[in-house]
């Protein structure tokens, strides 16, 4: 199977395996446990805290550890919604974001939170304008994806940070898909909360964190809980995170690299698929490196994504997370498509061991099967 | 070190580790996703469902996946409270429980549910008097732990899931500590849910699951999820549910056996403590085979897990969940012991490959210090 479905899952790296098998045979403790093998393990955790800060210039204080991206995203929307509750009860979002966005968002609404989206441009990016004019003083939060997994375009954040600058308003961004790929400056985006996966980059799954920088306001969802300063309870995945740390650190050193490689390959692809047929979804030049969100004229993206996998190509129709739902992808409506266009998604997605001769047989299939 | 304290976690076993390492190389797909390496990903997951459910004897639909014991045990209590609201909103519990279980309860109270507990007996049983004067036409939920990491003694399910025959009102119990070490009969005991970890049973940790038997209403915390029906958002940890099938397996096939080595040393350990200086807290015969929950006589347990430490050997002075939690374990005040003795609280939990040699060691200690 060739795989390209890297935005949905990817494979743990053997450093990241090598490094959970190691951790799992040595630092097995609890780390909430008050003898040595819980000392060992908080150290550990501690460790782990501090390198992953480094990839955003942030404190180490400020990481907490979760069971994947969904988690962090619910987590860290409604720890920040509770925690600021007496200044308003507005949120902005935007109409990429992911379905655990949605998930949080709705459930906050339910509770009495009102919650605005911002429009989109048609090239994917929010609009700054719509953005000024939905912020109000009794807005609390401001959410938006770095980059969403259906369109791949990359979000304006620094810009969004600067039009927040002084406003008593939170500013958390799901960057599931950037972290350690894309870079991100939490100081200087004005960054207050991020939610981070750990599987979106050759880590394990059922492991991710959120920053929350120190200083920002956050309630638990439950109280009494004695893990991570009352962040979210259960015993803390130590391999988990080791094999996290290890493979966001490996991709943020060679970050540079990877993104010239992969946008060599964006490029390539775009080259040679046939123009007549195939078109692109959103900014050309603002997207993921490893990211390609197209469309065959007069096909569904399902179809696609089917006949790619009857031909031993792994791609997406869309997000893995809403697979089963059949309606057409949000952010492609907001950014001004038809719904029969927006069904024509399929979405292509690579890895850091991608190589030329599968994007060549994936070129030569996706031609056979719109001929 | 010497590692008495698993109860807290234990280290994953090396077929477990490398069931983690051969599923994380072979079967990496997101089981959400529609290709091949999706499709594999969501076989092998039901193939884990089916074999969990052996140990229990459920049925394989019962089983959605959860990212430990905590989650499981939060999880399981609001969705059950969430689906049965309709038709009260009484529940009952015991002094007993996990911190999650509290957790879990002081939300849904805030909420406007009203939770009751069970009175407990001096040996550490529940009490089943209590529990049925307690029951209301409005009580939809009882949980009741299997067995409590602090007292290790195991309650009278099967008593209790008589009391509630009949009634509808559904019985979930934490079994987190007895999961494929104590025999659990779902349907003769009459429980419709449970919840269970993998890492103290030599599984991987973030890793658990909850066992709702099919029929019973449940609604879960967010609305639009697509992963587990609805469940829990998230994408499924593959390499991690496998090693957790195979830990258990591993531990429901050999239980008679483990049992049997471990009762003697629990009764090796009870013949050589001095019976002047240390006392146990619970009853002696019912209790988790691999628990001891002791006093010395004058000391606070604290201090005997530091000085055990000290001097190489990992026990614990209570729950790892609250091990930064003064109060004495509300256990122990509830059935009948004062504060000062309820700090006298150390546990000592063995492991699959604990010796006697280790032990021998552990009691010379124990009565050097408190000599």
């Amino acid at each position: 199977m060739i795989y390209l479905d890297h935005c949905a899952t990817t494979p743990m790296s053997a450093k990241a395996l090598d490094t959970y098998t190691k951790t799992a045979q040595s630092f097995y403790g609890n780390e909430q446990s008050l003898h040595d093998d819980g000392e060992a393990a908080s150290q550990l955790l501690q460790h782990c805290r501090a390198k992953l800060t480094t990839i955003i210039h942030g404190k180490s204080e400020g990481i907490y550890f979760t069971s994947g991206g969904s988690d962090s995203n619910i987590t860290a929307l409604l720890s920040l919604a509770y925690g600021n509750e007496d200044y308003g009860k507005h949120i902005i979002t935007s109409p990429l974001e992911h379905p655990s966005v949605y998930q949080a968002l709705n459930r906050l609404n339910q509770e009495g939170f009102s919650v605005s989206e911002v429009k989109v441009k048609s090239n994917g990016e929010v609009c700054l304008d719509s953005l000024q004019q939905l912020l109000r003083d009794d807005t609390i939060l401001v959410t938006i994806t770095h980059a969403s997994s259906e369109t791949g375009v990359i979000q304006p954040l620094k810009d969004i940070g600067r039009i927040l600058e002084g406003k008593n308003v939170v500013f958390h961004s799901d960057t599931v898909q950037t972290f350690a790929k894309v870079p991100i400056d939490i100081t200087s985006y004005q960054l207050d909360a991020i939610s981070i996966s750990a599987h979106k980059l050759n880590g394990p799954k059922n492991c991710g964190a959120c920053y929350i920088a120190p200083g920002t306001n956050w309630k638990g969802l439950y109280s009494g809980v004695t893990h991570q300063q009352g962040w979210k309870p259960g015993t803390i995945d130590i391999p988990g995170v080791t094999a996290f740390t290890e493979a966001a650190l490996a991709f943020h050193e060679h970050h540079a690299e990877t993104t010239a490689y992969w946008k060599r390959m964006q490029q390539w692809m775009l080259t040679n698929l046939s123009d007549d047929v195939f078109s692109l979804f959103g900014d050309i030049d603002n997207r993921l490196p490893h990211h390609l969100a197209l469309r065959a004229k007069g096909k569904e993206g399902q179809w696609i994504m089917l006949e790619c996998n009857r031909n031993g190509i792994a791609i997406s129709s869309g997000s893995a997370c809403k697979s089963s739902d059949s309606s057409p992808p949000k952010s492609l409506i907001a950014m001004g498509h038809t719904a029969e266009a927006a069904h024509g998604l399929f979405r292509i997605s690579f890895g850091k061991d991608t190589t030329y001769r599968e994007l060549e047989k994936t070129v030569e299939v996706l031609h056979r099967i719109t001929a």
